[in-house]
């Protein structure tokens, strides 16, 4: 392996597709290649079209990178828990199921001749944004993902917190309401419950009644809520509070330089940011009014792929 | 200074005193010393305060421990927010007002010709729990001062994670009833202000009505709990679920090895500690069951200034 390499391949697995890049130390990516499915794989699918994403993008990439020798490594963002170590999935997400247990790792490995890291979404979302994005320079930061489900990500002197059982930076799981609606942990009251895409989507059809059988997305609440639907805006509102009130209670234990908000309902974009902000401001220590630092992501749906090539290409700088 | 000091003089200050001792390698504190005072010294008296008590501690050890050359330094454990840097008080707390920028450090090394380390009491109980007590040979753990406040040290790959701006580890800020009581912080519904010895005080006078003027400690309510009566079991009970509420949300976040109750409050107990692991185990996700270690702290008042020993030994090792 040679330590000049200047590419990696970064793959990022989601519950509708799998995309992969080739990407160079700066984070530009060259050539990007997706694989979309109706039903999700399970594991052991899920490493053949990997195989395969990879396979196509080294074609794609030949006359652009030239050999496989410039190419330090695969990283992989995957949902759920994963054993960092071992690269093995250890939980499965709601979104992909049958993928417990998987070694990722040690098959791709012996395929490509290549290292290869996998690690959480989450963590490979904050880990691209300060390798190229909104956290660049920054030595403590938390990145929440904001989709159907909420993930974190948490970055401590420079280094991804994967905590004593790579179980660590489960953001989506503060509890926020005690008793408050079921979560898809099978426990209540968690930051998911109230203010995930999943969330409002369920709150809005629930006080409309079911006959809203067109509302599948959080941006055509969001959309509602922008031209005046009051049921919107107050459930919009709910969900802004109670994530702020999480961001509050995570800037009060961990005093992070910045907070960094990614993923689908973030790219809401400037509302979601000032609003929340608000809240964060009202419910953290006085001490704290100095700089609570929230801001959206910069990589958009690229942060757990960037992130993924940036654990690659860290290793062999 | 020499490498090979055994002793180091820990210091813990305190709402009603402040407590100095010289303690060896292994944690066993040889003489202790206490000033006690009716009205807490602000900064500087403090400062002459602490000067007084060591200077005391040194004329006592004379005979057991020989020269101050055989003490490494000097660690003080203190209430509120510490910039470990500069050894400088940065907020005051609410048992202990003037102290807020008071610098201990330039003048405790002035005077002693001998290192200085300050930091934030609940980090330093954190550090003398890890290092003597119940969280030995645990590299992730977070501990939880349970008394008048609640306060907290998060212990991150065996090092006190201080955060940004030396404001971490707030575990009684962690929100757990939106728009929940009143605060110290000014905030509502944190920890604190509803599972704190005050937070069961103030509630079983407010339940019970006024007249119950001798009501002065938590310790009184536990007992009247003991003895069957219904509101102070009640708001034990609440006092418990909450506290086992934000341990549930602080194991979701860091997957810590172990979290350590300490404090007055802790010291009541295994019922307390088997109570609230009830809770967490009812509130963590589900992969987490494996172990949610919780436990009780095992240094008692003495985990601060054993800590500051211990940081101090640290050091110089």
């Amino acid at each position: 392996m040679s330590h000049n390499s200047e590419f990696a391949i970064g793959i990022d697995i989601g519950g509708t597709h799998i995309s992969g890049a080739i990407v160079n130390q700066k984070g530009i990516i060259k050539p990007k290649k997706t694989i979309r499915f109706i039903k999700p794989p399970d594991g052991k699918q899920g490493l053949r079209l990997i195989k395969q994403l990879i396979k196509g993008l080294v074609r794609l990439s030949s006359r652009s990178i030239g050999q496989l020798k410039s190419v330090a490594g695969i990283g992989i963002a995957c949902p759920g828990s994963v054993d960092f170590d071992k690269g093995i999935v250890l939980a499965d997400s709601p979104n992909l199921v049958g993928w417990k247990g998987t070694n990722l790792k040690k098959p791709l490995e012996g395929t490509f001749r290549l290292p290869v890291f996998i690690d959480n979404d989450a963590n490979l979302a904050a880990w691209g944004e300060k390798t190229f994005g909104a956290g660049k320079n920054t030595k403590n930061l938390i990145c929440l993902t904001l989709g159907t489900g909420i993930g974190g990500g948490i970055i401590i002197n420079n280094e991804i917190y994967r905590g004593s059982h790579f179980y660590a930076g489960e953001i989506g799981h503060i509890k926020v309401l005690p008793d408050g609606p079921l979560c898809s942990c099978r426990q209540r009251g968690c930051l998911e419950s109230l203010a995930s895409a999943s969330a409002i989507i369920r709150n809005y059809k629930f006080f409309t009644s079911s006959q809203w059988a067109g509302i599948n997305s959080a941006k055509t609440v969001f959309d509602k809520a922008r031209r005046g639907d009051k049921t919107a805006k107050e459930i919009i509102k709910r969900a802004n509070y109670y994530l702020g009130i999480a961001i509050a209670s995570l800037i009060n234990i961990f005093d992070p330089q910045m907070v960094i908000l990614c993923g689908g309902l973030a790219q809401s974009g400037n509302i979601l940011i000032k609003k929340v902000n608000q809240i964060v401001r009202q419910n953290i220590m006085p001490h704290h009014l100095r700089e609570p630092h929230i801001l959206s992501g910069k990589l958009g749906p690229d942060a757990g792929l960037l992130g993924a090539s940036a654990l690659v290409l860290k290793n062999y700088q």
